[in-house]
This record gives structure tokens, sequence and C-alpha cells, in this order.
């Protein structure tokens, strides 16, 4: 994760690493934030065996979560507690285990109680594999922060 | 799951016991299909603390997760090798840690490529926790049967 | 439209009453509102040929609209003035000039701020020739009511 | 509409201009298309007062007509017949008459009978009204060219 070097930056950095304490499940898929900006997460896992569906390839909930747990993480970047209400997802291309995958997680537009992410996500050569949005309602209760500077 | 009574319930309940036997994932989710006929799948599952988000609630990629499953038993059950290609979801209520999720998948409509199926995902109160949409692909290739009656 | 028969029944007449006479575009598309409940609408309309699209076949916006007012209407009924956020529509079957489309939209579930509701257009043969998923946001506002009982 | 400067370029914009002589729909919208490529298309309208909802302000058919209309023209820009089957929309700020809108669809991605697009619409401040994706299927049939270079 990259430094903080805003207070706005601080805050996104704080408020993600205190939910990836708790996200047992993003610990189970092994995701790892590689970046994490006001309104941005980029995020990454390797596909493994016991992820694949009844074809062998990835089931389709394993590129979902990972894309959830990326909005997630950029949507609540601005210290509010936020939560997913309505996603879609299309699927252009077929996960293996062993693709490294990555989501990158971008706000579209925001306003006070309800906002917009796109999240792509892509594996190892750079193709998309999922094309996720996700909207999400912003309530009004903000995140409990022990020292966001840490 | 409920015992064959005709070639087409046969059919759905013999591809679905393959597709079953690979699904590394839905058996970690520790899904357990209830019923299943064509082009409908009930299914259902508990959720356990190691899915939780970092809210201290169920991750959004389980209940997706186990309405996926659902789609993609229910849309295979006609023999041909199905898949989706684009789902959404909209998440009315929160799920914690021990509550049961019943999953029902039904074929809204279905042309020679392309079908719709619903998923409505409803907690132990029968409360829906989850209304999930999916538009799936049938393609050319036919399951491989190694006996349908067993 | 039915007759009021209780307080909720009367509310939401009147609300829907009062948004049809400002809506142009609902007119324009020669919509008729056939029953209204509390979180419930049925509209018709009759395809014309200036409807159509570049393959002399129903514009998918024509459906879409159709499902957007009862949609409008539905999601309006208790009173509180409430927007769609995000819908998503998937097309079964194509429609043509001469079709009588039946717009049928229900409440799914409803929270403080955030509903999501069904909608299914059908052609004059009962066929689903759309299936429309709507979220909305029920903003603080009420909907100003001359005479609620007229 | 740019002039034809490769094969590609002119069977897209031989396509389009078929499509847009039938497309009635869209000529009483008042679309403009203003750039096709293979894969893309902007188009452009400016929302009339009767093309309002109940609340006033535009019909949330009306930039999803827009957005459907740039999704068709991009999509068939291949020569092959192609039909949208499932589309979502998000729409975070409101559209009032007088508002020029601005549509643009670019192909996300692409397999043989299954792609996906995203349009954005924007209103004449730059800020996105409308934010929809649209997955389609493209049949075996060819569009008919009567004189692609003409």
């Amino acid at each position: 994760m990259t430094e903080p070097r805003t207070d706005e930056q601080a805050l996104a950095a704080s408020v993600v690493r205190g939910m990836l304490e708790r996200d047992a499940f993003s610990r189970w898929l092994g995701i790892d934030v590689l970046a994490i900006a006001p309104g941005r997460c980029t995020a990454r896992m390797t596909v493994r065996p016991e992820m694949v569906n009844g074809f062998g390839v990835a089931h389709g909930g394993v590129a979902y979560a990972l894309a959830d747990s990326a909005l997630a993480f950029a949507s609540n970047t601005n210290g509010r507690v936020t939560v997913a209400i309505e996603n879609n997802i299309g699927y252009p291309t077929a996960v293996h285990p062993g693709n490294v995958l990555t989501a990158e997680a971008v706000e579209v537009s925001a306003a006070n109680r309800v906002a917009f992410y796109a999240v792509t996500v892509r594996n190892e050569a750079g193709v998309t594999v999922a094309d996720f949005r996700g909207t999400v309602y912003r309530t009004g209760q903000h995140h409990e922060l022990r020292d966001p500077q840490s």
C-alpha cells in the first residue's frame, strides 16, 4: 500500500487497514491490496484449485468476490460506512487455477447518499475477465479510526 | 435430491451430480443441493465465521456465490454446457454468520442460445437477502453422462 | 384504476394521478395505468410504428420506458418522492409494432432508503419480452397531495 | 460522421447509415450520430419538454434509449447483426429539458457470440448522467450492404 501523503490519503489507508483486519473472506481468497487512494482501490489474488466450479474453471463467485472487495475498500475510503446495494458483472473470459487476477475499482460518480463504481478484473496477461459495476449506499455512520497515521 | 421420475428429470439430476463432484468452491461454501428439476434448482448453505467481510457481516460474494451455483445447476439441467455471461444482484438485507441461506433458481425464459434466470436467496426467517438475475449462454457442447439412471 | 378502499390505497392512487398529469413521455408512449396498489403497478401500452429501431422491431428503449414508468408509479405509492438509481433489463423476446405490452411492477423488498422492484413486461400472448429490475432511492421529500380522496 | 478511411471503417459507417434510415425511434428522439468507428459510437441528442416524467425531469427511458441506440450502432459496426440481450444503467445525475446529452459507446470485450459494451452519457457540462453497460449477442446473419463506399 502506498504511503499516506495527505489527510485524505491517510484516512483512506487507515479505513482500509481496519476493514482488512476483520475481512476473513478476503483473507481466505488471498486478496492483497496493492494501492488505495480516495475513491480507488487496486487488489490482487491468485486463483487456487479449491476455487473451481463444476467445469474446472474458476467459480464465478471468485472474480465477483475480488471485485466486491475492491469496491468495498474503494467506496469506504472517505470514512463513511458504505455498503453495496446492487452489483452487476459480465464475464468475457474464463479464469483458470493459477491465474493472477487484479481488480481496479474507480469511483464513476458520487452524490451524498449513492455512488457508482466501475471495477475491472484482469488476468496476468491483461485480459479483462470480469467487468463489474457497483452501486453503493453511504450511511450516516463513520469508521472508527484508532490512529490514522500509524 | 428428489428421485428421477422422467427422462428429463433423470438428465437434470445426472448433470448436476457430475457438476457437484468437481465443484470445489461450492463444497468449500458447504452448498447442499436440495432439489433439482428441469430449469430449476434449490440450494442451501450455512454462513460460517470465515465468510465475513470488513464489517463483520457476510461478504457480498457469499450470497452471490450461492446464487451463482444455483444458477449454474439450474441452467445446465437440459444437458447443454451452459455458462453465465452477465449476472446482477441486489442486497436488501445483511447476512450474518450462522444464517442459513436458501437459493431458488428458476428459468424465466429461454431461447436457443440465451436464457434468463431469477434466483432469490432467503435467510432462515424467509427474508430475501439477495435478489439475483443471471443471463446464460448455451454452448453447442453436451455434458458427458456416465450413467444417467444411477 | 381501481377505486381507493383504504387510506394507503387512496394515497397510492392520488400520487400516481399527480405523476401521470406531468408525465409527458409516458403520454407520448400511450401508457395506461390499469391498476395501482401500495408497492404495485400494472401499466399497458401499444407499440406504434414510430417506436421501431434500425431492425424494424421495437427499440429496446420502448419496453424499458414502459417498465421504468411502472417502476416509478409503484415505488412512489407510499407518498415519498422516490427515484430510480440503477435498473437492469433482459430482453428474451423481440417486440413488434402492434404488440400490446403489459408491465407488472412489484416491490421485492424495501428498507428505509433503498427498495428493490421487479417489473415483468409481457406481450398480448403472455410471453415475457422484458425482465426488468429496479433499485430505487426514497428521498426525505413527500408528494404534495391536493385532495387524496377525490 | 467522419469519412471512411479503411475497409473496416467503411463497413462500420455503411452499417450504421442503413440502421439509422429505419430507426424511427432514434429519429423521434433527435439522435445525431457524431462518430462511428469499429466497436465505437458517439451519439448526441437534446432533451425536449415532451420527454419529461412525473417529476418534470427527463424520463429515465430517454437517457437509456440514447445509450441503447449508441450500443446498437457500435455493436453492429463489424457487419454482423447484433442484438442487446441484457443492459443495465445507473443514474448519477438528473437530466432536464434543454440538456444536450452525448453518449459514448465503447466495446469492452468481444468473443464470437457475446460482447460487452460500456456506454457513458454526459450532459453539456461533461457530467455523467447515465452509466450504462450492454451485453450483446452476435447472430450469424450479416447486414445487407448496398454500397459501402457511397
